[in-house]
C-alpha cells in the first residue's frame, strides 16, 4: 500500500516534471483530444509526442481509448490529489514568512502597550527626572 | 519571467520524483541536518546522497552552509509554493464526482419543485384538461 502510494508520487511527480506533459493536461482539461491534436501545438514528432502521453498514461493521469486508428485521450486528474496533499504538509513552511510577521507585529504591540503602562501618571513617581531641576 | 516559472516547476516537479529525495526533505522538515545525517536512513553513499541533495539545491529547496568540512543542509520550502498552485487549478477535476452528486441533487429537487407546482390548484386554469369533460 505505502510502496503503491510512493511508486505512484514517483511517476505523478516524474510526469509533471516537463513543461511540454504539463500542457498536455492544461489541453486535456478543456476537452478529450486525440494523439494528434496533442502533438499539434509542439514542434515534436506524433513519435515524440506519442512518448509523453505513456509517461502520463503511466502515472494515471491519462486515459487512452482507441477506436479504430483514433486514440482519444482523456484527463484522470485523481491522481494529482496524492501530488496536492504530499505538498499541503510543506505549506506552513512557504508560509513561515507570514508567521514571523506576525510575531514581530504582535511583539511590537505587546512593548506598545507595556510603553503606554509605563508612561501612564502615577500618583507618587518614583522615578528620577532625566533632567534634575536646580534646587532653589 | 515565464520561462523562469516553467524551469522551477521543471525542477521542483523532477527533485519530488524520488522517495530520496522526498525523505530528505520530511527529514529537513524536522531540522539542519548535515550531508552525512541526511545520508545515514538510506543504504546510499555519501557520493549518492550527494547527488540527491544537489538535485533538491538546483530547485531551490535546500540552501547549504559550509563550515570547514561540514556541510549543513536547510529546507528552502518556497519553491514548492509554485507547485502546489499549479495543482490548485486541477483540483476541480477530481473534485467532480462531488460536482456530478451536487448537480444531480441540484437536478432533483428543480424536478420536485416543478411536479409540486403542477399540482397545484390553480384559481382559472387556461389550459385544456388532459382528460376533456363532456359538454351538457
Amino acid at each position: 500500500m505505502v510502496k503503491q502510494y510512493t511508486e505512484r508520487l514517483d511517476a505523478v511527480f516524474g510526469a509533471l516534471a516537463d513543461p511540454t506533459r504539463r500542457a498536455m493536461l492544461r489541453e486535456l482539461a478543456a476537452q478529450p483530444r486525440t494523439v494528434g491534436e496533442l502533438a499539434a501545438p509542439f514542434e515534436i514528432s506524433l513519435a515524440g509526442a506519442s512518448k509523453h502521453i505513456q509517461v502520463l498514461e503511466r502515472a494515471g493521469l491519462v486515459q487512452r481509448e482507441v477506436q479504430g486508428r483514433v486514440h482519444t485521450c482523456r484527463l484522470d486528474a485523481r491522481p494529482l490529489h496524492a501530488g496536492a496533499e504530499w505538498l499541503r504538509h510543506y505549506e506552513r513552511f512557504w508560509n513561515r514568512k507570514l508567521d514571523v510577521l506576525e510575531a514581530i507585529l504582535k511583539a511590537d504591540d505587546a512593548m506598545q502597550k507595556a510603553a503606554k503602562k509605563a508612561v501612564e501618571p502615577a500618583p507618587k513617581p518614583t522615578r528620577k527626572s532625566r533632567t534634575p531641576r536646580r534646587k532653589p
